[in-house]
This record gives structure tokens, C-alpha cells and sequence, in this order.
């Protein structure tokens, strides 16, 4: 076993690295961009790839202080199923994180939060995707008007975090972004990993 | 608050349901294929949704006796770093999840294993994607030869599961599956989420 390590061994690897070479975007949709790159490999061969550039996300816990959170459910067309989820958005072209968190949760819910704090970010998908997810957790919850987007069907629910906790555990929530809150907020609530 | 709920309040709900009137292909890539349907919505109206169509994916969680855990780095060009991860893997056509989990783990990293255990299945991007990730407890390792694919730079590492979960906390991890495998990890190591 290697020797324990304080940061973990990633980031610049140059052995590992490839380097572009040239790059277009090959599918403009409504929503989706393509992009395919010529990369040379660390062995000097080149390769193509493909991915999805994406202008990143956020994520947004809202916790209540009874120890309950506020999810969404909506219907996924990409999966077929209505599925519980934290509150989350794209963020807009210059939008700071904090800010598209703070827009993102009132449009969907309505609820403003007087205490935002920064969890993580995290890669969903780096295989094929540039898209990060940045989450918050937002506190001194007020509730307010929703203005979702008019093709958006949200509804809100509030549960207790260790509802939520029970159905990641037996498999039911399975939105990954929801699956990493819910085990986030369990380390904060009970003190363990502090933000 | 609802009432707390034996089930996740998810799956199928009719007045949410968004159901499919057209459908096409609009990009098909050497890697990457995107759809775009035509859908009704709840309220009658229509709208158009753009997606990923992905076979589903699977992730190894390697564990040794020792308590550490077999990671791989590798560069993961949409977000230009070198990241630490656990080994995981498309589904070839007509393949099982697991028999996928075993080839990938010795395809990329020579390891093979004894006992395998089913974790949970997550969707990652459910907003333009329909991969489901599903995640798998490898033990009784033994070492090999491994044959990665030809454009695949693959490093192996050993690190204890300790180590991995102060990485997730300080947010040097970011790859999503690799932190849900940890945070699982602990709970199964614990004996708190037994499979």
C-alpha cells in the first residue's frame, strides 16, 4: 500500500496528460454542444474525443432548522421516471455559483435563505462532460412565490433528512447529486465534517 | 412536514409524466449520441428534450483485507486534470452489469476477485443523460495482467479507505462515482449499511 498521502496524488500528471491539438464544435441543439477534439496521447499517438461542454451547476441543500430538507420532484425525461431531487440549475453566462444557487432556489421553490456555505463540487460525468456541480447548503429558510420556467412541472416536499438517508440507502434516490447531499448533510448535521 | 414515508414518493406520477410524440437521432458521434424528442407535457403543451443516449456504465469498489481500496489516474480530458477514481466502464451491448464490472476490473487494473456484492445504481446526469451507474463491492482481490484499451493511459494506486474519505471531505476528490463509493464504503465498512 502506498504511504498515507496528504493531498491526494492528482491534478498535473504530466506522464498522463493529453494535449490538444485541435478542436470544433460537431452538434449545436437547443440545449446540448458537442465538441470533438484531435488530443495527442502521452505516447505521441492522438486520439479523438468527445464531450459535452457545459456551463457547470449548482446544487442547492435547504435545510431547515427542525432537521428537515426541501426537495423537488419532477419528471426526467431522459429516464422516464419522476424523481426526488435536491433543488439544482445551469448556471448563466457570467453568473457567479453563490448567486445562480440563490436564483435557482427561488425560482423552483421560492424559498430565499438568510445562510448560504460552499459543500463541494463535484465532476458528474468527466468522461464525456466538462459540467462541474457546485453545492451549498442554505439556511434560515423563508418561503415565497415559485417562478419555475414554463416547461418546467416542479413540485416541493420536505422531508426529514433521515428519511432521505433511508431511501438512498435501499436504492430509491438514485440522482447522484442528491445521493452525495444526502450523505454530506448527515457528516455535517452530526458534526463530523464541518464546513 | 409530510409524514415520514416507507417509500420514496417517486416513479410514477401521472401528473407529471412527460410522454414521448417524436423522437430522433440528431448527433451521432465516434463516441457520443444525442436524441431529441418531440413531448407532451402535463399541461397539454409540447416541448422538445435533448439527451445522451448511454448503454449504463458500472464502477468497482476494490477492496483489500487490509481495508484499503484500489484506485485508478487517469487524465480525463473535458476537465484537463489527472483524476483519482474507482476503475469503472461502459456496458458492451448485450452484456450484464456485473459480468461488465468483472471485465472492466481486469481489463483495467490485471485484478480479479473472489466475491462480488451489488451496492446501488445511481443516474449521474438525469437532466441529458439516461447512464445509470451501477456500483459493485469487489473482494478477494488477486493481482494480474492488465490490457487497457490502446488510448487509455491507466495508473493503478493502493490507498487506505480512510485516506480516500479525508480527500472527499477536503474536496481534492471530485469524481462523482468515486465519492459516492467512498461515502458507501464507509457505511458498509462500518457496518452500518449492510448489502
Amino acid at each position: 500500500m502506498n504511504k498515507p498521502l496528504s493531498r491526494a496524488p492528482q491534478g498535473a500528471c504530466p506522464h498522463l496528460q493529453e494535449t490538444r491539438i485541435s478542436g470544433e464544435t460537431v452538434f449545436q441543439g437547443n440545449f446540448l454542444q458537442v465538441e470533438r477534439h484531435i488530443v495527442r496521447l502521452p505516447d505521441g499517438n492522438t486520439a479523438s474525443r468527445e464531450f459535452i461542454r457545459h456551463p457547470g451547476a449548482v446544487v442547492i441543500l435547504p435545510l431547515f432548522d427542525d432537521g428537515s430538507v426541501l426537495l423537488e420532484r419532477q419528471f426526467r425525461y431522459p429516464i422516464e421516471q419522476a424523481v426526488l431531487e435536491f433543488p439544482a440549475g445551469k448556471i448563466d453566462p457570467g453568473e457567479a455559483t453563490l448567486a445562480c444557487a440563490k436564483r435557482e432556489l427561488q425560482e423552483e421553490t421560492g424559498y430565499t435563505a438568510t445562510n448560504w456555505q460552499f459543500v463541494c463540487r463535484v465532476h458528474n460525468a468527466l468522461g464525456y462532460s466538462d459540467e462541474f456541480l457546485d453545492i451549498f447548503l442554505a439556511r434560515g429558510l423563508t418561503a415565497g412565490e415559485s417562478r419555475p420556467d414554463e416547461e418546467e412541472f416542479i413540485e416541493t416536499l420536505r422531508v426529514s433528512a433521515e428519511d432521505l438517508l433511508v431511501w438512498v440507502r435501499r436504492g430509491d434516490v438514485t440522482d447522484v447529486k442528491t445521493v452525495v447531499g444526502a450523505l454530506w448533510l448527515e457528516k455535517i448535521l452530526a458534526g463530523a465534517w464541518p464546513l
